[in-house]
């Protein structure tokens, strides 16, 4: 019997764009998505955990397609409201995406795992894939910059990423623990592959793979490790990976971000537009097309990934 | 100089008309509002205090006329969303109205007081008069019912007051204190008369005058304590004051209200269509039309109760 569960990993816009693709190709017990959490943080009281809200909501297929975050028709009455009473309105809480946080933040004071939250939403809305925080333990990302260090959403939402980036930490990942499941799957000798989504690789990848343990496990499970190259013609898609890239002194292409997983990598799937420049990576290089506007689109490259992975094992 | 502070003693709609006409009536800083906080809870993780929050909205002129509870203008994006995630929404709260809950919760959280957060609020929305919560300290209004003990909401809102009630407790009020500005206020010799607003005396306020000291103080102030009675041709205007009465074995009328308060009253402000009934009560009987309906209905009561306090003073 073939090996069946891919192991995807995930931060929020690109890369739940391909988890949805691997999701409606795959059956939904053959695909784990392993969130990253960095990004996560309190605000007014709430605890708000921005990837696993995307992957959720993608998976769902009740996204917002417009903003790439949040709920589709949303309403605002919230936002429009906690202003005038003093609490801060610089993070845009869409009145639906709050039931989410209201839910989580009270079942977490209640004693839940994150883990547990998630999974319990997961199948209330009808996902049958898992999504899986990279761990149950506080890692959070903080930002140096121009400016000094800063909290990621503070960077990121409040300011835009408008400050420039000199280095990236993740506080606590030092002590944090991969999730159990994530370390069971790849222990179980039933993974069928590894998929780096096209995300962020600083914010949304290096989080899950700063936790200890995480990236010895990914190369021990011993089944190809491919990700799919975030940069399209030399330019990110939507956020601000070309600029971090830039302000971190680091190449802005598909090579410059294949050689921050280094040999983790087995594989990478490129755009077409970027064919030129990744000949020298080492790892098996497969040129697709990697904007994903429609869902068709999402589909093709997930079916491109999957094929890219198993092409590497009959080549072993 | 005369004497100038009104406090005036109020659960959620009844009270809270009065609360307005009398605040519309008075320079704002000649009102001080007590407001019951016995009907408190924590729902989804979020500390609600009904009875404050629609004298909040009812003061600054936000509040829903149709419901009598909540804002006007609202949606209820959050209500639709949180069921589907496992939340329970038997209590309604609007997207607006969540503003103020998710605001105060973390507040609380971060140490404030119930007192300075209510304060705060009321002055971000324009609010003059004070209202103050009963007590910093955490009283729960239960219900003895035909179905055993039942927090207060759960009989109020989630069972829609069917339960036959045998008995009203205070959970934590003999314990509880009288907020201190309340006590100063008492004290202050400044202070005009003391007014019973018309909410429900079971349930709004007898908890306020179930704290040790409440009843007390307002004696120990010698000013005139003048009730309105909630009961209009023997009937309550709205919500469960005349079931409750016959389900205790009281005489659903006027008089009836008049006698749980018993020598606290020095005056009583009763409907002309109650007259026929009052004439044994001891306190100084004053018809008035009771049925505030217009703006102009809550400003005319409020001046008529306080002609009434006013005309007990010369007349001692």
């Amino acid at each position: 019997m073939s090996k069946r569960l891919v192991v995807a990993l995930s931060g929020g816009i690109g890369g739940a764009k391909l988890a949805l693709g691997l999701s409606r190709i795959l059956p939904s017990d053959e695909l784990l998505v392993i969130a990253n959490t960095g990004d996560d943080f309190e605000h007014l009281g709430l605890c708000i955990s921005p990837d696993i809200d995307t992957l959720i909501y993608t998976l769902a297929g009740i996204n917002n397609p417009v903003t790439g975050w949040g709920r589709r028709d949303e309403t605002w009455s919230f936002m429009e409201s906690i202003g005038a009473l003093g609490g801060e309105d610089w993070f845009k809480l869409g009145d639906r995406d709050l039931a989410l946080h209201v839910e989580r933040t009270r079942r977490l004071r209640m004693g839940q795992t994150l883990s547990e939250v998630t999974s319990d939403i997961c199948r209330r809305l009808g996902i049958g894939a898992r999504i899986v925080p990279m761990s149950e333990d506080l890692v959070r990302t903080r930002v140096r910059s121009d400016e000094g260090w800063i909290d990621f959403q503070d960077y990121f939402v409040r300011q835009q990423c408008r400050p420039v980036v000199h280095e990236l930490v993740f506080d606590g990942a030092p002590l944090a623990r991969p999730q159990a499941d994530i370390v069971a799957a790849l222990r179980s000798g039933d993974v069928r592959a590894v998929i780096i989504c096209p995300s962020n690789p600083f914010i949304s990848i290096e989080p899950i793979l700063a936790i200890p343990g995480m990236r010895d496990a990914i190369r021990a499970s011993g089944v190809p490790v491919v990700a799919v190259s975030p940069i399209i013609g030399g330019k990110a898609v939507k956020g601000p990976t070309a600029k971090m890239m830039r302000e971190l002194g680091l190449e802005v292409s598909a090579a410059g971000v294949a050689a921050r997983y280094g040999d983790l990598l087995d594989g990478y799937v490129v755009d077409h537009a970027d064919a030129d420049g990744v000949g020298k990576i080492g790892a098996q290089v497969t040129l697709a097309s990697t904007l994903m506007t429609t869902l068709h689109d999402r589909e093709t490259l997930a079916r491109a990934t999957l094929e890219a992975a198993d092409a590497l094992v009959s080549l072993r």
